[in-house]
C-alpha cells in the first residue's frame, strides 16, 4: 500500500504522460518475462506457493481492473465477469475466489486469452490516462497512489513470475532452460569476509520520503542497537558446502526444532535446486542444470538453514533493524548488485579485490533473512478497504528480508524494504550475510 | 492382456499391411481427439484420476515403444532416455516413474514434442512392420498379441482422454466447449421401464475366442444364477431427478455406509456435473452447459448412488454374472449404441416407440455398474513378466461394470468385457440399470 | 440381526428362566474378560479400528437398554440421558454420537460408573423378564429375536475385547502380559499339509435354520463351483516364515497393487505384532512377548499379505462359497477348535499325526480370509428400522471370513457366518487356508 | 535453563535442608494437583497439545532421574530401562522417544507404577541430598542451578496440568468438576478501564539477578520505546461479549489472515470453553459448566482473538518490551494476582473501587498475549548440553505472554519471565490487555 508521506503536492495532468510510459515499461517487463514460456509453462502450479505464469498476467492485471478503472473510467465494462473470481488473490473484501490451491487445475482461460486481456486493460488504462489529462481539475486525490501501488504491485509479480518459472521448470527430469545458458569462466572466490563494526545507539528507521511506499514501512520510528557487526559479503557456495560436509544437516543442535524437523521429514541435504552428482554438486538454473559456482552467494536457503549456518558458524543473523542501521551507514549503491534487469537469474559473486571496508551485496542478488519477525512498525495502521489486506494481516509467522534479490526490478527496491517469508520457503532467492 | 485363446494359426505376414492400416486408424483416432484441445488443457490434472492429455499420448506411445520396437527392432534407439520413468504408468516391472499425483506437475515436454515423439514411435512401428513382412519366416510368436494389446490399451486411453477432458474443462468457471453445442430439440421420453424376465441355471460366462480379449475376462467358467428380471432400458434423468426430488440424497437409509459418509462430506446432491439454477438443472456437457435432458439415461453417478437410487426404487443393481447372461440372452446390436465415433459424447434417449420385449442399451452409452466385486474370475492367470501388472494387480476393492459407454470406441467392446471402477467415481460416462 | 427362519413356535414364557441364565452368562463372561485390566488400559484408542474396553462395556449394554428395555420394559428410566449419545457405535437411526476416532479421548464416565450402567440395565432386564413370565399371555413377538440378537452382538464384542485389549497393550514397549504366560514346550510341526479334492457342482449355502442366524447369511440360495481342492489345514508360522525369507515382502509379483503400495508404506516385513530380536522371532501375545511358535497357524495377517503368500505358494484363496461347501462336507467339529473360553488367546498347532484325509482348523483358531466380497447374498433384505443398519449397509469394500478364531466365543459360530474386514485389517485373529 | 547470573558464592550444604523441604513442596504440590482425578482421567491425549497428567508426572520425574542423580548419586540404577525412552519429552540429546502424538495410547505403564517411580525418585534425591550434606567439599558445581532447573521445571508442568486436565474433562458430554463449584454470588463489574500512560525512551529489560531465571530472559539489555498507554486492568468477559454480538467473529477485517482462516475453519464463535444455551453463555471450568461471570477477566483466547478484539476496540496488544517496562514502573505485588495455590482455577474480577490510577492484574489470573516473537534476546546463548534444546530451539513462531496466570505457582513467576505460545492456542489461561 502506498504511503502516507507522498508528494504534498498532488501530481499534475502535466505528469501523465510520464506515468503512461512508466505503466506501459512495467507491463511490457512482465509480458518480456513470459515470453521464453510455452503455453503448457503457464498453467501448472507444482505446490502451493509457485502460481501460474498464466495466472500471474492475469492477476495483475486485474488489479489495475479492479483498484483503477472500475473506480476512475467512465463506463468501464469488465473485460469477463468470471475474471473477478478467477484472478482475486486474497482479497476477502472483493468477494470469493479460486481457491489458492486450484490455481493450478484451471487450463481456462487459455494464454491467448489473457494476453487478450492484458491488451484491454491496457488500452482502457492509456485511455484513462488521457482523459484525466483532457479533464486537468478533476484529477482524483487518490488516483496516483492507487497507480503507483498497481505497478509496484506488478513487480512484486514480476519476481514472483522469475521464482515461479524456476520451480516450474526444475520439477521436469529434463531440467529444461528458461533462457540459454550463460557464457563465463567460473569466477575467482572473493577473499574470506570481513567483519565491519557499527556502533549502538538510537537510530531512526522507516520510510520517511518523498516517493513511494508500502504501508509496512511505516511509521518511521527510533530503535535502540547495541554495538553490533556485519560481514562485509554474503555468505558464499563454497562456506555453505562446508557447512554440509562438516555435517550441519545432520547435527539437530545448529537447528531450530521446528526447522530440524522439517529437515529430516524433506530430507534436506542441501539447499533447493541443489543436486549431487558423481562429478560433484550442480545447480538447477533458468539456464538448466549448472555446475555449482563456488564463488557465488548460497542461496536458495530456507531461514532455518540461514540459522543453522550461522550457529554453525559461531555467529548469527542480523535483525531487521541492524540490517537497515548498516545499510544507511554503508549507503551503498544498488546499481552495483545484480537486478532483474541483467537476466542473470543468479546472485553474482563479488570480486575477490574488492575493499573489504565496506559492505558489499547489500541491495540485489539476494534476499537477506533477517531474525526479526514481520510485525506492525509501531503506529502502523491499516488502510481503509481492500487495500488494508495488501499487507497488514499476513503480520504475524513470518520473518523480514531485506535488500531485493536477482529477480527483483532495480527500481522496486529500498533500503527501508520489508520482504517477508515463512521460515520454511526455499524458492525464493534468498541468502545469508551474518552478524555478531 | 491377450487370451489364450488367440488364433490358432500364426499371423502370416500377409496380415502385416492390415495390420498397419489399423495401427494408423487407433493413433489418429487418438490425435484427432485431442485435436481441439488447447496446449494449456494438455498439462494440469484437477485430480488424481484425471491424468493431462499430454501424457496419455506420450504414454500410449510408450507403451508401444516399450513392449513392441525395444523388444523386436533393430537396433532401436528410444526417442528420449527420460520418457520411461515420465510416462511409465503403473509397471513396477519397469522401473521407477512420476508419482501419479504429479503428472500435473510437469510442463515439460511440451505437447510439441509428444507430438514428435508419436511421430517418432509411429515411424519405427511402421517400419517394424514392414521389416517384419521382408522376413516372412522370422514373425515372431508373441507380437501379434502384444501389438493388438497396444492398440486396445490406447482405445482404453481414447475412453480416458474423452472423460479426463470433460473434468479438466469443467473445473473453469467459463464452462468451455470442447465441441460446439450439438442442435436437436430436447427429446421425448422413453415409454416407462419394462422388466424382462431371465430363467435362473447354470450358465457359461467369460470369453470364448477367438479374436482378442483381455485377461480378466478368463477362463470361461460356468455359474449359477436364480430367475432374475433386468429392466428392458437405462435410468433416466427424469427418474434419477425424482430421487433428487424425494430427497434421495438426504436419507441414509438408501445408502451404503461408506457412501453416505461420502456424499455428506463431498455435499453430493445430484450426479457429478449438475448445476441447479435458478431456471432449472443444467449439465456440464463436452458442448459447455446444457440444459438436462429429461429423456437421457442418468450418467456420472457413483456406485453409491447408483446403489441407493435402487434402493429407492425398489429394485437392485445386476451382478455381472445376471448381466452377462441376459446380454448373451438378448443379443444386443451394439451399432444401436452411442460410442465414442459418434462425436456425441452424451448418452442418448431410448427412442419412446422402443419395442418393450427387447433389452435396450446394453452396449455404449453408458457403463453399467454392477455389484461385482472385480475378482479373479476361476482359473485367472496373471501374464509373467510386466503384463502381468496390466490388469491383476488391481483385483480388489473395485466393482465391475458393463457394456461401454458414449466415450468407448465401438471396435473396444465385447459382452464379456469387464469395465472397473472404485465405488465412488464419478468422473466416467457411469449409469444405472435396474434389476430384481 | 436375527434371521427370519426362527422357531415357528413363540417362545413360551417358560423358557424365561433359560433366557434369564443365557443373559447372565454372556454378560458375565464379557465382565470377566475385562476384569485383568486396569482402569487405565480401558479407555485409550490407540488406532480408530481399536476401540476403548470402557466403551465395549457400555456399548453392549446400551443395546439392552435401547432396543429391549426402552421398547418393552414399563416406565424404564434411562440410566443417563447423555449415555445414548456417548455409546451408540453407528446407528444414524438412533441420532447423533461420539465420532467413532475420538473415543478414545473420553475418559469419563469412568470405568465405575460404566460397571454401575451395566449393574443397573442387569437389573432391569431381570426384571423384565420376571415381568414378561408373570404375564404369560402377552409376550411380544419381536421380543425373542431382539433378546438373542443382543446377546449374539454381545458376544461379537467380546471377540473385539480381546483383539482390542491385546493392540492395547502391545503399544506400551513394556509389553505387559494380560494373563501369565501359558506353560508348555513348544509344539511339532504338524505333517506337511495334504490337498483335499471337493467335487464342482451346484451347491446350497447360506443358512436354513433353525435357531440364529445374522441377517447376512440369508438367504439361503444355490451356488456353482467347479471341482477345488482346499489344504486340510491352515499355513503355520514355519511356512510363512519362509514366504519372508524368500524375500516375499520386498517382491511385488506377489501382491495386490493397493496391498504392496501400503505394505511399502507402513514398511512391513512381517504379520502383526511379529518382533525380530537379535536371537529369533518373537510374537507380542496376550501373555507378553513370547519366542515364535513354529508349529502354531499365523496369525495377523491382512488380505493383502495373505493373498500375497498364497500366490508365493502358487495357490489361492478360497471363495466363502467354495470354503462353506467344504465345511459342510468334511463337517467339522467344534469342539477341536480353540475359542474364546479357552482363554489361551492364541491358535493352536495341529497335532503332527492328525488324519491327514480330514480337514482341520476349520472352526476356531484363526478367521479364514476368502477371496469374497462382502456383498449381500441373493435375496437379502435389509430389515426395517435402526436394527438395518446393522449389517448391510457395511456390504462394500469388505471381505469375507469364516470359521471363527480363538476370541470366538464357541456358541457364537456357525458353518455360515459370514465375518468381515477390510483387507489391510490385521488386528483380528486371521489366518491363511490355501485352495487352487 | 539456569541463568548465570546466580549467586556468586557456591551454595554450601548447609543449604540442603532447605533444598529438601522445598524439593518435597514442589513435589507434593504436583501430587496434591493430581489426586482429584481417577486412573483413566491421567490416560489420554484429546489433542496433541494436551498431555496425559500419567505422563506429566513421569516426566517430571524422569527429569531429576536424568539431569541429577545419574550425574551425581553414587552407583544410581535407574527405575525402569524403558522409562528414558517414554517419557523423555523433546531431547534430542538424549535419545528416541515416545512420538508426542501418541502419548495418550499408553495405558502403560499404570498410574500406580508412576507413583512407584515418583517414590523411588524422591526417595534417591532425598538421599543424594544427604550424602551431599556429608560431603561438604564435594558439593559440585553445576548441582544447584539442575536441581532449582528441576523444581522451576515442575512446577510449569504443574501449571500445564492444571491447563491440560481441564481440556480432558471437557471433552466428556458430562462436563464432570474437577472440584466442587466455589460458592459466591457474581461480582459486580469493575469499573471502565483507564489508560495509564509510560514515557518513551531507552529502558533495560531482561533479568538481571540474582535468583534463578531461564535462559531466554537473558541478557539484560537495553531497549527504545516510544511514549505509550496501557490499561489499567484486564479485557472483562463484558467487554468481550460485546466485541461477540457485534459481529467480531464474522468481520474479517479485525482479523490477521490465518487467524480468520483458522476461526472459519474451526468455527469459532466464542472463547474455548464457551458454551452458548438457551438462557445465556456458559463455561466449561474445572467446578463443571458454570455461568458466565461478566465481570472476570476473558481467559482462553487465542492470540489472534486477542488481536482481533485489540483492532475492534481501537487498541493493539502491547510488546514484551512495553510490557516489562510498564510492570516495572507499576511494580505490582504479586499477592494481589490469582495464582495456582488458590485453588481458584480462573481469572478473578477486579474490585469496581480499585485505584484507576495503578496498574492492576499484572501477575497471576491471565497470560497476556504480546504482539512479541519468541526470538532470543541480545546476546542470548543456548547452554550446551542437552539443556541447551530447553528453551533455544523453540524461538521461531511463537509469540510472548507475560505476568503468569491462575495455574501458575506464585513462587514460579517474574517481570522478566517470558512464556511461549503459538497464535492458535487457546487452552491456556490467556488473556488480554491493551495498549496503544
Amino acid at each position: 500500500m502506498l504511503s502516507s508521506p507522498l508528494p504534498a503536492a498532488p501530481p499534475v495532468p502535466s505528469v501523465l504522460p510520464a506515468l503512461l510510459r512508466r505503466y506501459q515499461a512495467v507491463r511490457q517487463q512482465t509480458a518480456d518475462l513470459c515470453r521464453p514460456l510455452l503455453p503448457e509453462d503457464t498453467v501448472v502450479q507444482p505446490v502451493i506457493d509457485v502460481s501460474p505464469p498464466k495466472w500471474h498476467l492475469a492477476h495483475t492485471t486485474w488489479f489495475f481492473e479492479t483498484f483503477l478503472l472500475k473506480e476512475y473510467a467512465d463506463d468501464y465494462q469488465v473485460f469477463h465477469p468470471d475474471y473477478a473470481f478467477l484472478f482475486n488473490s486474497y482479497y476477502n473484501s472483493l468477494g470469493s475466489r479460486v481457491n489458492r490451491a486450484d490455481r493450478g487445475t484451471l487450463s481456462r482461460p487459455p494464454l491467448h486469452d489473457v494476453y487478450a486481456y492484458r491488451a484491454y486493460v491496457d488500452e482502457r488504462m492509456s485511455q484513462l490516462l488521457g482523459d484525466l489529462q483532457d479533464r486537468e481539475a478533476e484529477l482524483p486525490a487518490a488516483f496516483t497512489e492507487l497507480f503507483e501501488l498497481g505497478l509496484q504491485h506488478e513487480q512484486q509479480h514480476q519476481e514472483l513470475l522469475v521464482t515461479d518459472i524456476k520451480y516450474i521448470l526444475s520439477t521436469s527430469p529434463l531440467a529444461p532452460a528458461y533462457l540459454p545458458a550463460a557464457a563465463g569462466a567460473p569466477a575467482a572466490e572473493p577473499a574470506p569476509a570481513a567483519w565491519l563494526p557499527v556502533a549502538g545507539g538510537v537510530y531512526r528507521i522507516g520510510f520517511e520520503g518523498p516517493g513511494f511506499c508500502f504501508d509496512n514501512e511505516q511509521a518511521p520510528h527510533d530503535t535502540y542497537v547495541a554495538d553490533f557487526s556485519l560481514q562485509n559479503r554474503l555468505v558464499t557456495n563454497a562456506e555453505y558446502l562446508q557447512f554440509i560436509e562438516a555435517g550441519g544437516y545432520r547435527d539437530f543442535r545448529y537447528w531450530l526444532g521446528e526447522g530440524w524437523d522439517l529437515a529430516q521429514q524433506e530430507q534436506w541435504e542441501a539447499p533447493l535446486y541443489w543436486v549431487r552428482k558423481v562429478d560433484g554438486w550442480y545447480r538447477f538454473t533458468h539456464h538448466g542444470l549448472l555446475p555449482l559456482n563456488l564463488a557465488a552467494p548460497v542461496t536458495h536457503v530456507s531461514f532455518y538453514e540461514a540459522d543453522a549456518y550461522a550457529h554453525w558458524a559461531g555467529a548469527r543473523l542480523p535483525t531487521e533493524q541492524e540490517w537497515e542501521i548498516a545499510a544507511r551507514h554503508f549507503n551503498p549503491v544498488a546499481a552495483t548488485g545484480t537486478w532483474l534487469e541483467s537476466q542473470r537469474f543468479d546472485p553474482q559473486p563479488l570480486a575477490p579485490d574488492a575493499d573489504p571496508t565496506q559492505c558489499h551485496q547489500l541491495l540485489g542478488d539476494v534476499w537477506e533473512w533477517t531474525y526479526s519477525a514481520y510485525h506492525p512498525y509501531p503506529g502502523y495502521q491499516r488502510a481503509a478497504g481492500a487495500l488494508g489486506e495488501y499487507n497488514g494481516k499476513f503480520m504475524l509467522n513470518q520473518l523480514v528480508l531485506r535488500g531485493g534479490s536477482c529477480a527483483t526490478p532495480e527500481s522496486h527496491i529500498r533500503l527501508t524494504y520489508r520482504n517477508f517469508f515463512h521460515a520454511d520457503k526455499r524458492w525464493q532467492f534468498t541468502g545469508i550475510r551474518l552478524a555478531r
